[in-house]
């Protein structure tokens, strides 16, 4: 198989554009050189594809069960895969050093990742999910919880996973129920269910630190009663905590990821049934089942309902063992959700950074492809006798390759930018940090949707360049095609990051947020408008980032907030183009006047861009602009 | 679930807009009424909804395998299910009354279809390709071939294919190699390599009649020397002819069709190998194979070679038993193709049909969760305490099923148009005859690949609807995705079908076809300009076609095809939302002041067309219009 993202790629990005090389100058950084980073990069590239692509399909095509014991089931070559990448020290890639991270710059650890993501999506999560569990905890955990919980997960002993949705709400977390009951000792006790947990159970680690969003006691209504907490599988002293696998969900794609609905405190692994039942032998694993079909809801059971109630409060039961699973304040009751957000932020960043590696994989696997297919001849070429061409010579195929290209190419750009701005954010203070702090705030929304909507359409071109054969498992494209339908799913959906972006991020510190983000395209934009080769992409750009700020400003002008939002995600899919045009004019000024084919493809790309793309988003800003009524209007029983 | 298609709209279309009524005052149809078309869409829905939609998740979890006899196996509910829809008579529908058929006109039969294409894709393609196969042979086919062929079709015995894609060539028909050798009896001897064959091989009829193109002596090179044979798995005397599976492919959706390699005249079945061997056991069925897995070429074969070759002809093989399968030529020598393109027009509506159906479906359930799934607040609702609302209530959940319901319900009216033309055109004579035929032409690219383009893209929204639930196989509309995404791929990709549009069809008796279309596109446009409901759309679709009108001028005075058709796909894809915009135009009208619910519906959605998604033209047509080169200048090396 072709390699899953291209090196010079990288490479020109991370030094010839971001001269990532910089960072070294910085205390932070200062043991690390572009060998360090080259190091680290082959490493990945070399893991990548030999321990985690070869377990691609597989794991798509073996999906985890739950066996006859309860534990979850996956192939041994994710478990082994998983394996080596701890064992070469990844997991501790861009933790502090006093954690005994190797404190690499998040750029490089993010560059690292997508090797992984191309590679396998699913085997890759249950380690990012990991990082940013540690990556959480090590900013707001205390010294034990460090040493308990994050320690472990650097040494990739432990794992991790965010617990954030409930059957009821996903994208409304004010709505969750899950409950946190303080105790004399300073523990809670966790009661709830949690769904679509990624890596909610599995056994690639000795334990897994979920962190889990619930409602403490005196907090307000809404997502201003929500605590984060540390709910661990197992306890510090080995004891079994009351967190049970309910089911595990099927889905049309990231199969090798075990994404579960949990039961915090159902009383399964409560002291009260050890008495009289294996721990280890939940109830719900009935005998005889097939280990082929997956532990699941009862049938008829109403899939946005847990499947099992908690019990109630048994009065009979000891005080020092208080029904529910056995949870750690993380930081202050009732800050959750800003804590949560450190690492949502992160996540949403990688969630994009996900979907942009997947549509690579399938771009680079469509371009060997074309490269090798022979079928039909040139459109002028009317002797039937003459000999077929590969198929990249067609221009449609070409025209199919370049939006590839111009959509991952310039989502990967859009990533480790954004992944600069963490390193630039965190190793600077006063203004500079703010304004990092800023820009990436205002990014955050975009580079986790356009990549998730934009490098899902390249799969799907992928696919379309295979023909038939695209469609079949016996290529890779179909699966990469599905594994990235989630990634407009998970980590909130277009509409949400549109009500992000166009309701909080443009508009915060009374629009300093726009303002600084049409600044700073502004910058790029009077270099490029300097260069013969550049003008013309610079006066087109100009003219879309007018109409965005423009936009803005009409939009806000409405007095309506409904009315205002009404068309938010038709702006966030504007404003993503507006800004991927933007990583295009940049990568352009950075290829100067180099000569030789990845320049000219570079050039290619940004052509295909700027000519094919970015005018779509005159109309659709017209009509945010225009603050439409369409969908207001609409009633629902008029569907 | 829900219904997979409004019966509310169905009837609006056919009788509130087309008007179908008056069809039966044609010869033709003159035993039908109202009443015979009623009974018909009764009672597919009742069949679809009972028998085909409950097979449509089984189908899928349980792919078609062949077993230890190299039998093909589906789920006894496909084939039971099959068995009613032949038992009522279904199969019969459009067929001429003299050949046992209803005799119905082509829009109430494709009405019917939509049904059952909704309910279960995969399962619908055996009864469909059956009666597209018959529909080719009854035009072409002799008294003889007539009463041993289609007769059988026709009471739904028999079952049929189309065989064209091999492995070497699907898009590029001129390079397929299979071989028709002609023999003293009048017969032919049919060797080579079908891929891509859908229900190529099932054990759902007494037999299978595969319409096969092939190259006979004396032909020119490419297309012009490609003829068309009936090669049936058994011969009218019973013998199993030698058509031998080889493999089934594993696809990401429509799993319950098989799709098939199929080897002709490999020698499998040849009289030389009954003496030795049992025919019902062919070669490829090792024992003790595992029935779960695949037949399939084996490992690392290459995938676009077939997997087997055709042993070269025996010397001692008795003449009466030449090498091959048994072939029947249909109508003349060499001129196949022609034949197959009527077969192949009838198959691309089809295919946007089923494509349309898909959308549908997914549609309807994503609207049934909206309603009854709570999440979250209206925007301007800042009381955390107030309750969940249904999330049909906000913005962008509406704007997703305003977008689907634009898509599919402006599909379903552009198929059933174009079913009405068939019709027309069939009972019709001269000038009339000649229009209708020549506004199907244009059209068809366009009934082909818009809804395969867009209802794919409703799919895509439906899961978006459901959230994450929508990811996961308890629901059904991750399935109509995968189900869905063939359809870009089959019976012509994007691409082709841009350059049949742009390089044929709009220029095809010097500009008369485009010329029709604006013709007919601008009549509808007068009528609506007279409307103040209307008359804004009006104003904006008029743009748009004469966008197009002078945009197909300009491309074709480049002088150079290769320039002219360079932005083909582009071409396409504004031309098929302008068409689109006019079947939302024409139902607008068709609502007339009527109202109530159904009808602010419609408008709605028209609504929602004409400000959201036609304005997407403009841009594409000034591409097109600029002959960019960009496509054409990119080098392969670049890549």
């Amino acid at each position: 198989m072709a390699a899953p993202i291209s090196r010079r790629d990288l490479e020109f990005l991370l030094y010839e554009w971001l001269d990532v090389e910089k960072l070294t100058s910085r205390e932070r950084f200062r043991e690390h050189s572009r060998e360090t980073f080259d190091a680290v990069l082959e490493l990945s590239e070399d893991l990548a594809t030999k321990r985690f692509a070869p377990a691609n399909k597989l794991g798509d095509q073996n999906e985890p069960y739950v066996g006859d014991d309860g534990k979850v089931v996956l192939p041994a070559e994710i478990s082994s895969g998983i394996a080596e990448f701890v064992k070469a020290g990844l997991m501790a890639a861009s933790y502090d050093e006093s954690l005994g991270g190797m404190q690499l710059p998040t750029v490089i650890s993010r560059a690292s990742s997508a090797w992984f993501q191309a590679a396998n999506a699913a085997m890759s999560s249950y380690t990012f999910l990991t990082v940013g569990n540690a990556n959480l905890l090590a900013e707001y955990g205390t010294p034990e919880q460090l040493d308990t919980w994050v320690r472990p997960m650097v040494e990739g002993r432990f794992f991790g996973t965010m617990c954030l949705s409930e059957p009821q709400a996903g994208s409304s977390l004010a709505d969750i129920t899950t409950k946190a009951a303080p105790t004399p000792d300073g523990t809670y006790r966790i009661t709830g269910t949690k769904m679509w947990i990624s890596a909610g159970d599995h056994e690639l680690a000795e334990n897994i630190v979920h962190l889990v969003l619930a409602k403490a006691p005196g907090g307000g209504p809404g997502v201003k009663g929500i605590s984060l907490f540390i709910v661990p599988k197992y306890l510090a002293d080995g004891t079994r905590n009351d967190v049970a696998l309910v089911g595990l969900n099927h889905k049309m794609g990231n199969r090798a990821t075990t994404n579960t609905l949990l039961n915090f405190g159902d009383g399964t692994f409560s002291p009260a049934n050890e008495s009289d039942a294996d721990p280890d032998q939940p109830a719900r694993s009935a005998p005889g089942a097939d280990p082929h079909q997956p532990a699941r809801s009862a049938p008829g059971a109403d899939p946005h309902q847990p499947a099992r109630s908690a019990p109630g409060a048994d009065p009979h039961q000891p005080a020092r063992s208080a029904p529910g699973a056995v949870g750690y304040l993380v930081g202050e009751e009732h800050r959750g959700l800003s804590y949560m957000f450190h690492m949502m932020n992160e996540a949403r960043i990688g969630v994009g950074f996900l979907a942009t590696s997947l549509g690579y994989a399938g771009y680079l696997a469509s371009l060997e492809y074309a490269k090798v297919r022979t079928q039909g001849r040139p459109v002028d070429q009317k002797d039937p006798a003459s000999k077929p061409v590969p198929i990249i010579e067609h221009a449609d195929v070409k025209r199919m390759l370049l939006a590839q290209k111009s959509y991952v190419e310039g989502a990967l750009a859009l990533g480790l930018y954004c992944s600069k701005l963490v390193d630039e954010q965190s190793t600077s203070s006063g203004d500079e940090q703010a304004r990092a702090g800023l820009l990436l705030d205002v990014l955050t929304p975009i580079a986790k949707s356009w990549p998730s909507q934009w490098c899902l359409e390249a799969n799907s071109l992928a696919i379309q360049v295979h023909g038939g054969y695209g469609y079949t498992k016996e290529f890779d494209v179909e699966q990469y095609y599905r594994d990235n339908r989630l990634n407009p799913i998970h980590e909130g959906t277009h509409g949400i990051h549109g009500l992000d972006l166009l309701g909080r991020k443009v508009i915060m510190q009374d629009g300093a947020g726009l303002g600084l983000l049409a600044e700073t395209i502004g910058a790029t934009i009077d270099r490029a408008a300097a260069g013969e080769a550049t003008a013309e992409y610079a006066t087109d750009l100009r003219k879309a980032v007018d109409q965005l700020v423009t936009t803005t400003a009409q939009v806000w002008s409405a007095g309506d907030p409904a009315l205002s939002l009404a068309n938010a995600t038709a702006y966030l899919e504007a404003a993503g183009h507006i800004v991927v045009a933007w990583m295009w004019l940049e990568q352009l000024l950075a290829t100067a006047d180099r000569t030789g084919d990845f320049y000219d493809g570079k050039r290619a790309a940004a052509q295909y861009f700027f000519r094919y793309e970015l005018p779509k988003t005159a109309a659709q800003l017209s009509l945010v602009a225009a603050l439409d009524r369409t969908t207001l209007d609409t009633e629902p029983a008029w569907f």
